[in-house]
C-alpha cells in the first residue's frame, strides 16, 4: 500500500492546526516534517497517527503524538533490540482525551470503538482513559493500542530511545514506513 | 540556608499561573507539589527555578521547568555516577525567551544579567537563545546556566534519568535541597 503526497500534506494540516490550537509551538522546519504514519492499511483516518519527534537519541525520546477523533494507533510491542530491553513509554495527555488500552483485566463495555475489518488484530483490553494531565507508563516488549475521543488528542511521549523499524505490530498487514506517491 | 513554606507557596502559585497561562495542565496532585529549588541563596526570585517532574526512572526523565522574569537557574553540570556517564538533556522553550549559556566561545555582549553578588560564580558564556519551538541538547557533564528573559519562560526538559543530589554547582554556597521552615 501507498499513500500520496497531497493525503500527506492533508494529514499534516489537520495535525499542525491541533497543535496550534493547543498553543504548542513548532519550528517551521518541524511543521513541514510532522509525520504521517499510514500504516499501509489504506485509511489512515481510522489506523494510522501524526507524529512530531523533538529528540531521539541513544539515551532518551521525546514526541508529540497528534490524534485526529477517534484516529487509532494500532496494538503493537516494542521488542528487545540488541542491548536494550525494548522501548519503554510515557503517555501524557494534553489535550482531548485518549483511551488507552493494556495488557491486563479486560474492561468491559469499551469507550473505544474497534477499526472496522480489523477487529481481530486487537487483544489487549485493560482500558485507562486519559485526559489532560493524565498520564501513564507503558512497560517494555508489552502491547499497547489507543484511540483518540471525539475530539481528537494531543500525548506527549517521553520515552527510551525509538526504533520504530522494530516495533512488532498485532495486525501483520501493518507497514510501519508505506511508501508515498506523487498525486 | 532556608525557605519559609509560605514562600515556597507563593512560588509555587506564580508557576503553576504561567503553566495554566500556556495551556499546560497538572493534576491537582502536581500543582500542589511544584518543586520550588530556592538552592540556599537567599534569593529565589534571583537564583532558584520551579519544576515540575513528570516522570523519573532508570531509563529516562521528563520535566517542565517554570522561570519568572529573569529568573536564573545558576551554572551547574550533571557529573557521572556510577555505570551513567552523567545526564544528557535537551531543553525545549514552550513560552517566552531562555538564554542559555554553554562551554565554548564567549558571546558579547550577553543579553542575561549576570546576578549581582554571584558574578564569579559564571564561567560559561557561550550564548543559544531559545524562543518557542526552540530547543538544544547539553552534553553530559558540561557546564549549562539560563535566565528567563523579561516575561519569564517555560522550558521542557527531557533527558536521560535525573539525579538531581548529584549535581554539582559551580557556587559554593549552594544547596541543592535547602531547608523548608515554618512561616
Amino acid at each position: 500500500m501507498s499513500i500520496t503526497r497531497s493525503k500527506v500534506r492533508e494529514m499534516q494540516q489537520r495535525a499542525a492546526a491541533a497543535l496550534d490550537a493547543a498553543g504548542i509551538r513548532l519550528t517551521d522546519a518541524e511543521r513541514a516534517n510532522i509525520e504521517v504514519a499510514e500504516l499501509g492499511l489504506g485509511h489512515v483516518e481510522v489506523e494510522g497517527c501524526q507524529l512530531v519527534t523533538y529528540e531521539n537519541n541513544d539515551r532518551y525520546c521525546a514526541k508529540e503524538l497528534i490524534l485526529l477523533p477517534r484516529q487509532t494507533c494500532p496494538e503493537h510491542r516494542h521488542p528487545p533490540v540488541g542491548d536494550d530491553p525494548g522501548k519503554r513509554e510515557t503517555f501524557r495527555c494534553r489535550t482531548g482525551v485518549v483511551y488507552l488500552y493494556v495488557e491486563g483485566a479486560t474492561t468491559s463495555p469499551l469507550q473505544a470503538h474497534l477499526p472496522e475489518g480489523s477487529e481481530s488484530y486487537y487483544t489487549a483490553f485493560h482500558e485507562i482513559e486519559l485526559r489532560p494531565g493524565d498520564q501513564y507508563t507503558i512497560p517494555s516488549n508489552t502491547l499497547p493500542w489507543f484511540q483518540a475521543g471525539d475530539d481528537g488528542a494531543i500525548d506527549s511521549e517521553f520515552s527510551s530511545p525509538s526504533r520504530d523499524e522494530a516495533d512488532v505490530f498485532t495486525d501483520p498487514r501493518i507497514e510501519r514506513m508505506p511508501q508515498v506517491i506523487d498525486g
